[in-house]
């Protein structure tokens, strides 16, 4: 025992540097371990899906379906012609979710929406409205469409129609109103209202008037994304390349729309002043290559991730349109003027539909200027995208990353490797305001809650239970 | 001495590769030495240079007023209302050159320029009319301007005007015709002189009307290459999206021109569909940048690098006007369709000014997609960068190259620096088919050839003796 004090100790540490750190700083000899906590979920159930026998064939399904899907853009058109919706009804981003259980961001928007629908005349009666129940609230994910942050999408709102020319699946998204002061971040003044309008009654008809004389030819969307990523747009939180390739490909069929010359050059002004543009395109193109692949039975691939500003929720290849939430975590990252992170809403929006698909976070080793936007460090960029490749099935082809020579991004997530790794999906995203009416304060990192993962772990191990 | 035959060799390595692998190939144990060729130059020269107590004040003197140049975009006008130009006079790239002398992508241009402004009616007519000398020949720089390629600017083409807020200079530049059968590779085909025609006839009046309707904010394009940077352009061989914001630029101003729709959406549709617009404006930004350099006695820094397919030629600071030239070399790359490298014309055009800003192929880090359009490996592109800071006077805050943790771009060549290392600029080039008419080959890499680096040291290391 004397000999142990008074010798000089040997030292192995494992987990965080500190302790070994402040040993080192005090010279002693210390051996790290890379060691790091253990996955999660019963082992039970890792061992039903782990022996499930159907699962390597379903998930090489899964993501070939995923990396197989296009994307043209069709048409646009106002949200209740194509979306199926009753009379009153908005839609919102993530899970279900109650008016009782809304965050500020997404009760803004959603105060918006009835006043631009005219279904209120005051936000106090707009609030009254939705407490009461009077318009029915329902996922935008639940009508084959999503949304950015609130997501919210009322009946008047243009959409952007997006086709897969393998399975014939359609998938639609709100038009892109900008940054700051805006209804999906959960703005809802005038200056908002009146935007909104001028989508209506101007870019909307403009757009889908060009569109339509396009339909010879569709515009690959995602040729773009692919294209995206080789000039330093990672598709979720950086869009400039996407929002540029936008105009280029629109331009020349909007200058032939029968409208003013002063309509049609504030189109353009609108369009190639907002870096986000494509944002509302790059998610629809997500969508319709995770929805491809919405049930295949035996398949540990998520095909959904998604927020509504107080729960996460994904879904799985293997359980098709059920749900798996947990509570939303709040981004860490950077803020606008002089928001701090007490000002940050939790985490809101479909727009995790571009991590689902493999890009956006899993991709950010393709756009290191990113971290001027969202925090965080080059090399920090370059080892999330080194780290997803542990979490997902394959490499697509199809989005390549340069700097990683050409490799495929990381696609389809397998809820298997979550739990066996205990590593969480890195998602880039805006951050808005917690207060309603505020509008975009940030940008930044955020992670899903465990507790989805483990949930779908658990459906999914019991599904193979049955199916066995 | 039988001891040394028979005992197990030690083999100690130095220069190229090849040997050492072989001997390692047969199981011998060597010894790498990373041994590079010495540098060149007469000793006294660059000891005189070392100890010009000038060098290092003037030095910064140069690189300061590179770096703190700006580019506005203010007008287009046609050559011949801008460059001072006598009525019967071809602009070619590169230091001067005479008909005799010129290769074939030379000729072809300067063919094809003649048929454009009718100064003859066949080809054979404009060959002779060149051979005799009855059209005068001069270099784009001798006119405050640039040319990519063979870089023929004849009167009748209209050039975009660049300004200098800083120095009050201007720069100018033809306007871009896309890639493959054009007149700056050396095609004169009649596609060729329809679209001249085209853009004499409507874009150049057109990018005129709107660019001259922006005079009160007008377009900003270094900003524009800084962002470039940030999108995975190198500004030389890589400049989609450069274009893309040229688009989003002037398409508002466009499309308020009075022309018809039809006009409007052709020019639209030209500007998005050649991925190298943007380079006809990189190209006088950095041409300003130099020239506001290209007096400044003592200073070793070179303000062009040039070349006419036949002949490299740099000019430095501390010498002013003067060339130093030498036989230009053939770049080494990728070919289009089944051209190969005996189709290669040596090096051409005024393009090297990117390089000679700090950008281009002294960037290749920012735009590792690039190495699929002129060869290499991305690991190569990174290390092209991080070699180009060698040879450099100092790192430009303005063009930041994200990968590398937003370090500045390597800017101001330093003669001195280049003749102590032996290492030449990195070039991303164009490649001109050799034959007159042919158009583009391919595209690849090329670096100046020594001689006009030691030239130039001869003749400042002179000017600093002479000072002294």
């Amino acid at each position: 025992m004397r000999d142990l004090l008074s010798a000089p100790p040997s030292i192995v540490a494992a987990g965080v540097d500190v302790f070994s750190d402040a040993l080192r700083a005090q010279g002693a000899d210390v051996h790290d371990v890379d060691w790091r906590p253990p996955g999660f979920g019963d082992p039970a159930d890792l061992a039903a899906l782990a022996l499930d026998a159907r699962r390597a064939a379903a998930n090489r399904t899964a993501v070939e379906r995923v990396m197989a899907a296009g994307s043209r853009l069709v048409d646009v058109r106002p949200a209740r012609e194509v979306l199926d919706l009753p009379d009153r009804i908005l839609l919102h981003a993530g899970p279900p979710i109650a008016w009782a259980d809304a965050s500020g961001p997404l009760r803004g928007a959603l105060i918006g929406a009835s006043l631009f629908e005219g279904w209120a005349a005051t936000v106090e009666e707009a609030e009254q409205l939705l407490a009461s129940g009077g318009i029915a609230l329902d996922p935008c994910h639940h009508h084959r469409a999503v949304g950015p942050m609130a997501g919210v999408t009322s009946p008047s709102m243009w959409v952007w129609c997006l086709e897969d020319p393998v399975s014939g699946g359609r998938a639609f998204c709100n038009l892109n109103e900008g940054l700051g002061k805006v209804l999906r971040m959960g703005a809802y003044s005038e200056e908002v209202l009146t935007r909104l309008a001028w989508m209506r009654d101007v870019l909307g008809p403009v757009l889908a008037e060009a569109v339509r004389s396009m339909t010879d030819d569709p515009w690959d969307v995602k040729a773009a994304l692919a294209q995206m990523l080789q000039m330093g747009d990672e598709g979720h939180n950086r869009n400039r390349a996407g929002s540029l390739m936008t105009l280029r490909e629109l331009s020349p069929a909007i200058v032939e729309v029968d409208a003013p010359a002063k309509d049609v050059a504030a189109v353009l002004r609108f369009i190639g002043g907002n870096e986000h543009f494509f944002l509302n395109l790059g998610m629809p193109t997500a969508k319709l290559a995770m929805d491809s692949a919405r049930a295949v039975p035996g398949s540990t691939m998520v095909t959904v991730m998604s927020r509504n500003g107080t729960e996460f929720g994904i879904q799985t290849a293997g359980t098709g349109d059920r749900w798996f939430t947990g509570p939303a975590n709040t981004p860490v990252g950077l803020f606008l003027g002089d928001y701090g992170p007490e000002d940050a809403n939790p985490d809101i929006g479909d727009s995790a539909i571009m991590e689902t698909y493999g890009v956006g976070g899993f991709t950010m080793a393709a756009a290191p200027a990113i971290v001027r936007f969202v925090g965080g460090t080059v090399p920090d960029a370059l080892a999330t995208t080194e780290r997803m490749y542990q979490l997902t099935l394959a490499e697509n082809p199809a989005m390549q990353v340069p700097i990683l020579g050409f490799r495929g991004a990381p696609t389809g997530i397998d809820v298997l490797a979550v739990a066996r790794t205990g590593w969480l999906p890195q998602i880039n995203t805006g951050m808005a305001g917690r207060v309603a009416g505020t509008g975009q304060v940030g940008a930044g990192l955020v992670q899903p809650p465990q507790q989805c993962f483990a949930q779908a772990l658990a459906a999914l191990a019991e599904e193979s239970r049955t199916a066995a």
